[in-house]
């Protein structure tokens, strides 16, 4: 049963397993005790300690351990715009940071603080023109920029040699976020702070790390104590520290070869996806990316439904998708670099993984599709439409959806370019509106549906018009505003803008 | 090699070492994740929930993991305070909390609240009129009040039922540290929070929890996600997890047994220990006590020392002593209790101990006392004084000390009632500041040396003035606040305060 879904959790690696044994069976003592049994603790966790920081080449004493990598990084942000307060306030965050960064930065301006976030291209890379602007504007008084070494949703690699050079002119601190390229290898260099979670190398859950090179200001708040040098209060975890620490080492060890094989395997399915399956887009940078990640989305398809097939398929995967979570928007990652977040299906392997597999994989795929979008009544010609329009499940499919089984379609013969909001507000009134020359319109009342049921209507109705008529979309689904543009994009029409709930869309073939 | 700390942390319950190796197999997973795997460790980590919510006692969704019990306690206090900003900001704790406690009460006033410290009597148990007291002064809008099940250091049992229903009468509500009772029984009702550590019931590092119950206001600030509840964020540590809910039900079906049997073995110790060694003094209420925990302190020793002679000699204690710990100053506890703090251990019974152990214990115990005072110079008479004041082993214990090999002495046959703050600057100047029918006084200069030297200078001369004679230590260690008014009381002489570091004690017999 192929596990795909590393970038959330690897399965832990056997000697994890081994040390968190013996950590267990030697190391339960509390390791500041001076008895036997707590240098005992104290050995193993300095053990581990000296591992830890020579496989991420910084000093012991650089290293503390955290319960995990979320809290690893609300302390770096945290202790590092302490440390910098009489400089600055200013946060940088790259807008594709991990939840925890983006967490850490809204506690930051609840508290006064102002934070930049920083836009990225479509492959998801930051601009590097925003990170020299928004430097340049303060002076070299940023507090501190973050950035991920790599996108946990889309693998894209992050300019970080770049950034850090411009860091350093600056003489702002910079956190790397490495959680998705520590199993590999190290970021380069020129970094203050580093964060990493031992989930993502075969070590267990509740160990995360954080290093602080010396010389960078640092200074936590709120209740500490003399655990990890003052900086994460609480008895550490020992056994699963120790546990992260041997994982670490043993997955370095099998990096290079590993890396290599998994990016061959992804190759295949960045290749072979778009063949086998229509109306998908792969999303993230082509190149520089991480090994063993793509993420592609799938039109006429919501990623929870998808991510349900392939589960009864034998496939575990993850999605970006609005559909997949309980707070109902999109992946901030897909919105951020604007590209479609419906069916979104992220492929992580985990080292193992054999190209039987990826093939068993790819050969189930389709199908898994198919049957999603069929229950979802997608427009003709996108594999499971043909038999989706008239069959039961489909209408069944539809009913489960709100805001009814079909969106209402008003026609208007008048001019669309003014109707848009009009129509938005009652559906056919726009009509008649105005008549003379315009290109002929129609509106879709898609309120209250949910993705990816805005697009399909869209889809169904936009050879209504004429070339150059205007589709309106009426959609509340915060989805929409990511979908719709995708959408024109990938099939060669023109997105012309929202108005509220009302998105424009002329058809241009 | 029996190990006596029990109260620090529990070797691991055999079923702790199952479950954690289980939940690694099968529950390594995100259990956020809609996939098989991570559905599998939500099963995990909901079963776990369940089975402790029953072993606490509250609902399920009433209890939320930590990474500790630290961590548990800080969010604690943060969210009940941030709940109750509106209707006050005193937080109420008692001067023997954990120092998580403490250290949250800190952050508390950082931020610009209030805070009381309640105090105890000489049993370490809250003063119910300080208590009554401190929630009438804000008629019923105090924030919050922290009160600890028993107390970590001296095993005190605090009137918790007394003080939850001062607490339900005033409408503030209770928040109970239960660190050191859960391995035995829930707190007596009545709280709105509880919190606990896995560590001290045979759980692994890195578990604490936190009950809040329905009803009760809890707000944690700072960056939050949507683990357990939105109130601990990060990854929850699945496979220590599991292991400490596992353990805790087996505590509890072995809690009623051991804890009788426990608790006659400290009895055991609690009688013999002032009979088999001279000058100690056992702390901590006789009767109200955790069953498996004793602490005494001995005269003219030094709390590291101690300890460390005792390991050597095959047994792990601790000790609230100044000298085992890197702050340099005296267990808060023992401060806040007013006894001694000088040569402190603390002894605590894992489950299993035998009988035969804690008798070689009290064997071992008077050499390891005696081979302590012996290196630091004793006075006469208090087992190792005899060969100390000659030997070469006392004179380089001596030089260990900072401030020189003895103290400097200065003999006055003038007012010693008022020479005690000349003296302080100068040693021997306040010789002859007055001539006529005051008592005969000495000057002991014990400035910048460390405790237990101030009291055994001070017991060295005591018998050089006359009865009524006034002894004058000057001594800057903290601990010689507590250590000095100790002295007195358990040798029956007069202290009549201190001014500065001059501390002023009367010959009474």
């Amino acid at each position: 049963m192929p596990y795909f879904d590393a970038a959330s959790a690897l399965p832990p690696h056997p000697v994890a397993r081994q040390a968190m044994l013996a950590a267990l069976d030697e190391g339960w003592a509390d390791p500041t005790r001076l008895h036997r049994e707590g240098r005992r603790a104290r050995l193993l966790l300095d053990a581990a300690r000296e591992s830890a920081a020579e496989s991420l080449g910084c000093r012991p004493d650089e290293l503390v351990f955290a319960p995990s990598g979320t809290r690893a990084l609300h302390t770096a942000v945290a202790g590092a715009l302490t440390g910098r307060r009489r400089v600055g306030n200013r946060l940088l965050v790259s807008a594709v940071e991990h939840s925890a960064v983006l967490h850490a930065a809204e506690a930051h301006e609840a508290g006064g603080g102002r934070v930049s976030r920083l836009g990225v291209d479509r492959e998801g890379r930051v601009l590097l023109e925003e990170v020299r602007a928004a430097l340049a504007e303060e002076k070299g008084a940023a507090a501190l920029l973050c950035l991920q070494s790599a996108n946990h949703e889309v693998g894209t690699v992050q300019p970080l040699s770049e950034v850090a050079a411009y860091c350093l002119d600056a003489r702002v601190p910079l956190l790397v976020d490495a959680a998705q390229t520590l199993a590999w290898q190290n970021p380069p260099g020129g970094w203050s702070l580093l964060t990493g979670s031992a989930q993502k190398w075969g070590g267990p859950a509740g160990v995360g790390l954080l290093v602080v090179r010396k010389g960078t200001r640092f200074a936590p708040a709120g209740p500490l104590d003399e655990r990890e040098r003052g900086w994460m209060p609480g008895a550490p975890g020992l056994p699963a520290i120790v546990a992260a620490a041997a994982s670490l080492r043993a997955a370095r060890a099998e990096a290079a070869v590993e890396s290599e094989r998994l990016r061959t395997l992804v190759d295949r399915i960045r290749t072979a996806v778009p063949q086998l399956v229509p109306d998908t887009e792969v999303v993230g940078h082509p190149q520089e990316r991480l090994p063993h990640l793509v993420t592609f989305s799938c039109l006429y398809a919501d990623g929870e439904s998808l991510l349900h097939a392939l589960d009864q398929a034998g496939f575990s995967v993850s999605s970006g998708s609005s559909c997949s979570s309980s707070t109902l928007t999109p992946s901030h990652v897909l919105r951020a670099m604007g590209v479609l977040s419906e069916g979104n299906v992220r492929v992580s392997l985990p080292p193992g993984t054999t190209g039987a597999e990826v093939d068993a994989f790819l050969a189930a795929l389709p199908e898994a599709v198919r049957s999603v979008r069929a229950r979802l009544d997608p427009p003709a010609g996108t594999g499971g439409g043909a038999t989706a329009t008239s069959g039961g499940t489909a209408a069944s499919g539809g009913t489960a959806t709100s805001g009814g089984t079909a969106a209402d379609v008003a026609e208007t013969s008048g001019s669309a370019e003014t109707s848009g909001s009009a129509a938005a507000t009652g559906g056919g009134e726009a009509a008649g509106a105005g008549t003379a020359g315009a290109p002929v319109g129609l509106t879709v009342d898609a309120l209250g549906r949910r993705c990816p049921m805005p697009v399909i209507e869209l889809a169904k109705v936009i050879d209504r018009v004429p070339v150059g008529g205007i589709v309106t979309v009426l959609a509340d689904d915060e989805a929409a505003r990511l979908d719709i543009p995708a959408w024109c994009r990938m099939r060669g029409h023109r997105y012309l803008g929202a108005e509220g709930t009302a998105h424009r869309v002329a058809r241009e073939k």
